[in-house]
């Protein structure tokens, strides 16, 4: 059976900063993000299965990345926790605020990678991750493939 | 020279329904499909031909993609006649409806498949057909790369 | 570290024709263009660095692009040089039009082609370009991949 790329757009309001920056996202500040996550797979073939003629029901892969990233990072604000940036975070959170503290620079770049490494673990068996596409603005995105980094 | 590839897009109103699913798409209902087809050759150097400069007119492309797929399924509705939905469409047909009987469960899955199919055998010599993307709703869509398949 | 693709989008209004053709543009005529490059590259893993995150800041590809593309050929008119068109050019320079004698017939897969030549020279060491696809209108548009003939 011939391989198909399913893709699934989600959006999340999130604020970042870029700690040590030399532009104006050095600024707490925040995007609304739009994220596509692209899986590759061969269509059921079993016409008696409930998802015949699927690679992957667009609800299943929606519920997986809605739970792993979009509900976490929702109105939330993320920062690097190995720079000053984590007090900031800390007292943000003290105040209710929901803030994630990275383990990197809360760039596009690293929060595409961060986000295929979470993804990747929750797909079934037979479905691969194929690229998320994270755009940051109308004009600017990153994206991670696989077939780059394999 | 060097490859270009060349997209362009169209739309179509299409009613489905999914027999057997477990989800709303078993309902007979309908989608404003959204459909870029991609090819990809060498723009012509002759300057003397009319089309100079040219993988391929984008208006023959838009001809061919016409008449086999935006004709024949805009304001139809597509079964799979290996299910019982095959008497219902026969049902709409007699009323004076625009049915197609498929031989495949009608997902974007085996659509995009189906209509990779129908539009390779289409193209002009030196022309290949390199992706198909078929988009279901704003936020879903399959994709059907020749490179994940050969 | 793993790589990640980074696109930014343009526009730019520019006027052309096209020589010799057998449609509607033979006529002189202009497109709202749309332009996306994608770069390919590591982000940079140095604490230290201003660019920390970063394969390469965006405000850094779009200055690029801007100098190189943009300023030239936004509400300018381009010709071949190789043709009739010529002297069409010649007259509006007259007039003080901005116009362009490219040595090339300016197709949408013509142009991208040459786009493409001019932001490889410009960018840093360690960055590819990617692809880059120029959209002539909401349906049709022609894309560069670096995959494609290297």
């Amino acid at each position: 059976m011939s391989k198909i790329r399913l893709t699934k757009r989600y959006t999340f309001e999130t604020g970042h900063a870029l700690y040590g920056y030399d532009g104006k996202c050095k600024n707490v500040h925040g995007h609304g993000y739009k994220m596509f996550v692209t899986i590759i797979g061969e269509p059921i073939q079993d016409s008696d299965h409930v998802k015949h003629g699927m690679v992957m029901d667009f609800g299943d892969l929606k519920k997986i990345v809605k739970e792993e990233i979009v509900d976490k990072y929702d109105h939330a604000i993320v920062f690097s926790k190995n720079s000053p940036h984590k007090e900031l975070g800390e007292t943000l959170k003290e105040k209710g605020h929901h803030v994630i503290l990275a383990d990197f620079q809360p760039t596009s770049e690293m929060l595409v990678l961060h986000f295929a490494d979470i993804i990747r673990k929750r797909l079934p068996e037979n479905i691969e991750l194929y690229s998320i596409k994270l755009q940051e603005t109308e004009t600017s995105y990153a994206e991670w493939y696989a077939s780059d980094n394999d």
